[in-house]
């Protein structure tokens, strides 16, 4: 398999495994998110992420092509989260490529990952300083000289997949290893999954419901890993309040990519 | 969309359209085939449709090489009889280009198409005089001076998939109008498959379980349409028998590319 190969197929395995408490899988639909629409965008998103493994662009030009290509259906951004991981992790080849790669990222890439940002439809926090969906914004980074680095450190606090950039690619490297340890196919994924929202605020959750919920999940989590609750019943309530844990899906996928570079098998 | 990418999402499409009795869909695996199987298939195949939108070899090695890239997981062969029909309509850019290129297929064309044959293990005739499991089968097209329409000629009356090729591929544009008629689509394409499966006996049923049971599997068909059975029942039913119509799938994934093409949406 080639990177980007390997990396499609990260964006399939993840979505199809079952049950996946809160998110879209092969059994469960959001009304305005299905099932096709993240394999759509695992289809259609190829060219970028061959983009990637070239090193035609920077990484913020990449990830607004990844964006732009994936935002052509009526399912919205489905993939966010996951190019900012995957193409960094594609372009340095692994997890040591991608730390040396996100520290030398530049303005213009930064200026690139908002032009992504303003033409998708995801949460931000309002009344942040550098608010995405402020049209200064951009003028803002530019005047501060800030890179696409910067901007990740300043969202790190309150987003899992920014904090990957400036940790070192912390989470997606556990989760490659937990899924390892899990053994192979779409049963360590899910159990990878629950591993993670048992553990960690999943940051989507929190922009869209509060800490408050996300703490919740996470004990509800840990409940259905201790064999204290069904993990179906959980999902059931997931899906019905719309809490899904966006966030923990994007950087499962970054760990599968990782983790099937490293032989761990999909398929037995 | 290139056609590349509609081929892949014609595959994407189909594989996910639910309930779809008796076949893999988003809800039902086989115990040795499986969701995930189906949609590495359709990753792993794009070099094969990229050289097939770029005329850069002879259908029959085409259709090799992407039963060769997607013959490399545990899910065996799960699309060779829609390469059958994806080939031709990429490199003739639809149907009536591909009613010319399969006319001029050649022995190269039959050999390579064996060869990939032998690779899989697709149910045939066995008795047959080009029995595909003979190792002597190539060198009897070769004597024969047999093209790979010819071959398809010799196959027409037992397989629908190769009556295509010699029928100018009459169900394929039928299935790609009634995805029209039906409407957009994850309903149409249940919509198309239920019709064929009412209208039309699936001649792998036919191979693995004889013709009464491909004929009653029609007259179950006919009875969902008729509302006279419900779908997840008749579903239950087929998957639980093995009684899986591939060959119908095939062709929806040959006439949901071709609709795509022209215009049918997939996102409605």
């Amino acid at each position: 398999m080639t990177p980007v190969e390997r990396a499609q197929m990260a964006m399939m395995l993840e979505v199809c495994a079952f049950p996946k408490p809160g998110n879209v899988d092969r059994c469960h639909d959001y009304d305005d998110t299905r099932l096709e629409h993240f394999l759509a965008s695992t289809i259609l998103a190829r060219p970028a992420l061959e983009m990637a493994a070239e090193k035609a662009a920077g990484p913020g030009e990449i990830i607004h092509r990844a964006v732009a290509l994936t935002n052509t259906h009526r399912g919205g951004n489905t993939h966010f989260g996951a190019f900012l991981l995957l193409v960094p992790l594609i372009m340095g080849d692994g997890i040591e490529g991608a730390r040396r790669l996100v520290a030398t990222t530049t303005v213009e890439d930064a200026v690139e990952f908002y032009r992504a940002f303003q033409e998708t439809s995801v949460r931000v926090n309002p009344g942040d300083e550098l608010d995405i969906n402020d049209p200064g914004a951009i003028d803002e980074l530019k005047k501060r000289e800030l890179t696409l680095y910067d901007v990740m450190l300043h969202s790190a606090p309150r987003d899992m997949v920014a904090r990957e950039w400036v940790n070192g690619f912390h989470l997606t490297r556990k989760a490659a290893d937990l899924l390892k340890q899990f053994g192979c196919g779409q049963e360590a994924v899910v159990e990878t999954f629950l591993f993670l929202l048992a553990t960690e605020p999943d940051t989507f959750i929190v922009k869209k419901h509060g800490e408050a919920v996300a703490v919740r999940t996470m004990e509800h989590a840990l409940e259905v890993r201790s064999g204290l609750r069904d993990i179906y019943d959980l999902d059931e309530e997931l899906i019905g309040k719309g809490i899904n844990p966006g966030s923990i899906a994007d950087i499962i996928i970054a760990s599968i990519y990782i983790a099937l570079g490293e032989g761990w098998e999909w398929d037995c």
